[in-house]
């Protein structure tokens, strides 16, 4: 099995049942979720030793947040247990004109206080192929910037591929800071995953005639991101999803992956969604399992959103999906026949 | 806080969970909903003193309804306890080509039965600034009628503004006999709320041209009705809401105000429906709230009915959003992506 | 009450609750169906004496089996108590890109190791106008194949009208043996119902240019799928369902039914699905309904099409409407305006 | 099969979860109950064809209540449609120092406005052997109390054993008027069931030295009180339940059966209470059961005692046990070991 | 209506449902509660002018923890808004040798961040009778205990009575800090109220001769200690809880009240127990409650104590008993016979 | 981490929520469970490396049953994925005198139709320490008894120490073909688990004086049954557990561990029972663990007894307990007191 090993933090996802606002609801949801946590899942439903490296407390709602990752066969050995907390985010789901709304709970957590000694890289890295962190990772605490750091110079030490999902989170820091450190980190890093929002945020650098809120984007506008993104910081690949929102349920959905000499578009999904989290993640994830298998750019591309396809139609952070059912959809059939 | 009262009927409502129909049921949802509470509990989240009026039993039934709406910031400090039961009204919600389905067991309610002496209209009165209620408070029985015909004419004394929904229910009251009693209410009311059924099945008031079931509206016959209405009863404004009813699941959703000299149509919404019970109410709540601040024509439609779309994407009679969240639509901003 | 026999098997049914997938359950919802019992709950709520034959065994997951039935009205007094197990199938339902999963576990369940002597037609078809049974009952086994023989040729006997719906299912035979057992039954049914694939898949008859999976039909090709049927086995009619796959939660749904003589088409519903299963069912037990009263051919096909377009609105196998909601369908009203 | 026929009103049960308060419920259980309908079901469980007889709204709800009954085979075919409404009783279930809580909400069902015509004696009581009734029936109104007195001379005249449980229910009518009404059928009645409160209550026939909120019982009074019932009405048997209320979840249940000659008492047994609703409703079904078999008084009076402790152990009204489950608790075993 | 003020923290609830685990949880309800919110619910069902003083987040979930105290009638005019989190408490029930196990995650919430400047006591103690904090609240924060001696202070300068509830948590502070800091609060306060471990953690008070563990206690070594803490901090009364806890599920509670001159044993009650979350603060309010209205002290006691045995049959941190409920119980009837 | 190993089935346990029967319950509980199982998860969250060797379908199904011990941190790399089926059980929870109750659904599960070519032993037993089985699996089918048999002499080829549980099923085999292969297996077992009923059973090993439903035991004539079984097997230890079963909701629990020389008797625990299955795997887990960690046989049986009547107040097959838990009422707390 090969080994991806991915850092970050993992956190309880409090929401409500169906389409309940948090002031009707006495019961929620109690699933466990974070940008890296995510790709793990997915890339060991895939069959690969998908390791996820965080910190997390000793009791018993740590030990939840371990078991939901174990119970879907990743690998969380290198989880450091310990500190105060597990950071929460409380989500309740939008539905047509309304929008879906997270507040984050998140301060303080183990893993945003944890240290550089909690994270042993030379064990975690045995055999490893690949790492993956997002922008939420060094977003976390300074301390957690520099283990982040530390990680990614440790991973090119032993050739280990690197990505990134650039994931700005204007709630955890400024886009000032942002791009100091990710400029940083981003010189290690082999791929880079981003929406159109995050390039800009992050590095300023920005597609033409695009209004985020409008549901509408330009397509050639993403090819001129990746081309500058490429250009200052030599990655082998650059991945953008491409997300009309046309209502709370209702989302187009489409990628493209430029290779720094061609951009690779995906067929374009109607999507009637079900649970919108976690969707960039499961991209990331398709991303790098074509990639760690050395699937040429198109299929690539097209397994990668197809994914993330089906993530929309899971309830929760994670996409439990199959190699077999990601094929069948990129394959062609998408028509949701009962499969008897 | 501008103190807004309303008056009539607050029931229990039971509901089958998601899509199950009634007999498929052994578990029911229980909250609380009625027209004029409806009305209440928007404006209190708006960030009024709204006060609703009503007569509730003092067993644990009748606590569950109070606590309900103080629940939401309503001032419940004008309901009277006592009589027998508590009004009920069973729900099972509709999906694609089947309807929703409305069952009323709502007779000998506590404030059905009703007297005279129940209510102290100097006291619910002091400093108000609006009174409302519906067609549904005089059909309850004749006392109530009475009840409320009294409250009109004080209301009237103290220059508080009367607004009016008329909400016919054929299953409550004749035509004839709601016309009679309504026309006799209407002269004290400024602001007439309705859809075209209710004017035509009300007041004989009719806009030609128009197919109820068919979904498709003709605009232009509603300034028409309007108008008539305006020449009958001297109302400052009539506010007309206009739904497309496509499938349970889906319709199209906007209204138009006509302030005697001008007829104002807001945005049209699609809508994809989590629950349209009291869609009605919470436009007729948006526009009480507008008015009351003094916007203008144009603004107060469109935040009428921005507030209404977004109702129909909440579980429950209720209108639990803010005025923010109105606003951040009527602004133009539906797409429903994700809030962090 | 005219009386209408089923026979088949009737299975528990476990599935996650709203849009779960298998791995995170750890409640499923326990309901009971099959194609024949479908039909006669069906037909039990339309008011016939609707009996359905088969076998459950005596312990209380037979019990809840026997109860489902009886809750609705079915004739459950010819129902064998014995053998050992409930067969049982596992049910996900499918959202947007991601199909509806059916696992099955029904063999050995009391209705498949049956012997001829659990059944006293004579008793069963007394007073009896009508039999149905589809392919999967002759499926089972071997044993219930040659009941199954046995009971068309004892309802032939007493000019007992028989209609069978083809519905193959690959996990439990092979086309080939499909074809030769089906033949056998066929010769002695009146009504034959299918759709493309099981004709196709049980008597190798086919339609031109129709591609299931791209969920466009070419409903020419239909007519001449049941000109061969009738042609082979001297149906009265052949009724054949379209159904077209947008994804799991859009679909159109239409039917023909064929004379002989001519071919009656239905109208065409976009349906926003809640539950699929039993779609087929319902359609036969309309049809069925339709011609035990003697409707006409056009009638009776808008009925059966209104009636399962409705089913696709309601949760689990059974088709729990009334003749009234599919008259008000058939009739036109598919607005979804609430009934008060 | 042997008929037993009930009479009586089936209510809409309204429970919240668990031990939840009404306060704090917005979802309540919704079964069905009521004294008759309680045997009805008992017996239908024990195998006789049990027919429960009543007049339910032709409303969705309506049928709700009769697809309660037909699921567990209780003959429905003697019951009325129409009316406008189900009766309502809310429960809420106590625990340790805090009692359960009943609130009616019965007043103007379909049942107690019924009329004289509603019923056909002749085809109700074709081939009954047994008419049971509770004193709750004749109190719902004064057109039930003449329907009911119908029921029981025609009953007579017919030579069907007539039962009746006291059953008084203060909330329904006075005293005096009970003890009028109950005298005046109390004559066509030959087994009379009863706890020390009903006696007292409805006749002011009273045992000495007992206190019923002590929780503790003098059994010889009982036999007093039977003798006096027995004296006044020559009655055949008459059979009081003896509870001993040591909290809401621990009671301590036993009976005596007094056959003009001589008193049988039962074991007596410590419950821990799941559901003390429809207990003393089991208790009555258990000794019909028993006479109409034929058992003697000793084994009458065990069998009854046994199912009706069982139902203690069985949330809801309806008594959900077979005969062999009975047979088994009242032959000794009651340790609750695991039965595989 | 008299106004009694409490002051202190308002936490989520997370508890799996029923018995389960924590890592058995895949849903959590979601209540609120805290010592001194507890107290003012009681106190609102009880009819006073109950208000909490507090501070939380303006988010949705700040506003969840005002709704659940608006719901019962608490005054919530006083809970400033703002801060970054609401506190959370994870709470997992005991069953049988299994003990509760409670996991706090409430550092950094909005009151334990309040400064000074956050409460305006003028305006709060407008009208009021008493005040009432635990030990809980001072032990939050530095700014808090800081924010508590003002308060008591102010309290004392209008003459409104003060009380305080020991209530040591050894998570919060040590022994030697809370000595301190509760021994500068205790010179302002009027009652005291305790449990034998609290005189001992805070005070170094102790009983002799009694094993908290072993469930048994020694009531006269209770009259000793409140006798101390009377003789250090001339408190008009102390009320010391008596806990016997012979299971997870099984307890025996009663109380002490000493008056300077005297002790007041109340009843025993042997509790099967519902939820024990909240039992002293339910305590508490009824203390106040019998104090603010008069009572003697032995009815005091008994009331307080009636109180708080009921609370430990309902769910939650709210004991949701009326007046009549806690006299009938403390008046002698535990029985719990079902009232109709 | 020791390594331990044990063999068997794994089934869906299908429950209707809280103390509903059967034929109430329209949903389930879909937990997992089976003897040899539910040792390896305690045996996992004490800290052991635990592996579960089993065979399972490759559908979703049997992935739900794989991941419900990977949550746990079980070895799951040995379980072979094929077959057809996942066994199932029903289990209905008993109540005060009401038994519960276990349905079988398991013939023909993958396990069941398992050979012997789907194990390989050696890769199995690499680094094992211990080997454990219950007389369930042996039951299972010959193939299985065969692999059984096959197992534990390749067990003892590489001095792995064998426990069994002989855990007889009569729904599995008969007392003559139990006896006769369960004498083969035992000559390889070294330590034999037991009840007094499955001494007797399996070997017509009989204690004198013992009525098992009276809930009475008579512990000397455990000492005679351990005697004969260890002179008939040669085992190091024998060890027998002795419940006394007051009702379906209350159980003493107590057991003896015999090591040929001497008796050792546990505490007995009073019990209060949540779920009462797993019980007795839930012991044997206790003593391999103590064993495996040499303590002596006083601590082992404390620990074994403790960690099992933990068990009782746990939901679902599996104890998930930890050791500190384990220790603290072994080492006398049991007064259920909340640990905050």
């Amino acid at each position: 099995m090969k080994k991806v090993v991915t850092f970050g933090e993992l956190m309880l996802r409090l929401a409500p049942e169906n389409y309940l606002r948090f002031v009707q609801s006495d019961r929620l949801e109690a699933t466990f979720g974070g940008a890296e946590a995510n790709v793990a899942v997915s890339l060991a439903n895939y069959g690969l030793d998908a390791a996820f490296v965080s910190k997390l407390p000793e009791h018993e709602i740590g030990q939840m947040a371990v078991n939901s990752l174990r119970k879907f066969g990743v690998n969380t050995s290198y989880i450091t247990r310990g500190g105060d907390r597990v950071g929460i985010y409380y989500c309740e789901k939008g539905a047509s004109q309304r929008p879906s709304k997270v507040i984050y709970d998140r301060a303080n957590s183990s893993i945003a206080c944890a240290s550089m000694s909690d994270f042993n890289w030379d064990e975690i890295f045995k055999g490893a192929k690949w790492f993956h962190f997002t922008g939420i990772t060094p977003a976390l605490s300074d301390n957690v910037a520099e283990i982040c750091l530390k990680a990614v110079k440790e991973a090119k030490k032993r050739n280990i591929i690197v990505s990134c999902d650039l994931n700005f989170r204007k709630k955890l820091w400024s886009k000032e800071k942002a791009g100091l450190v990710m400029g940083k980190l981003c010189k290690y890093v082999d791929y880079c995953i981003a929406n159109e929002e995050d390039a800009k945020d992050v590095f300023g650098i920005e597609a033409d005639n695009t209004d985020i809120n409008s549901g509408k984007l330009d397509r050639e506008g993403y090819i001129s991101v990746a081309q500058k993104l490429t250009k200052k910081f030599g990655f082998k690949g650059v991945a953008i999803t491409l997300r009309e929102s046309l209502s709370a349920n209702d989302n187009n959905w489409s990628a493209m992956l430029y290779t720094g000499s061609k951009a690779y578009f995906s067929k374009k999904y109607a999507m009637h969604i079900v649970d919108r989290v976690g969707g960039g993640d499961s991209f990331g994830a398709g991303l790098i399992y074509s990639l760690v298998n050395g699937f040429g750019a198109q299929k690539t591309i097209e397994f990668a959103v197809a994914a993330s396809c089906l993530k929309h139609s899971i309830e929760g952070d994670y996409n439990l999906v199959s190699i077999k059912e990601v094929e069948a959809l990129a394959g062609g059939n998408g028509s949701g026949r009962v499969q008897r």
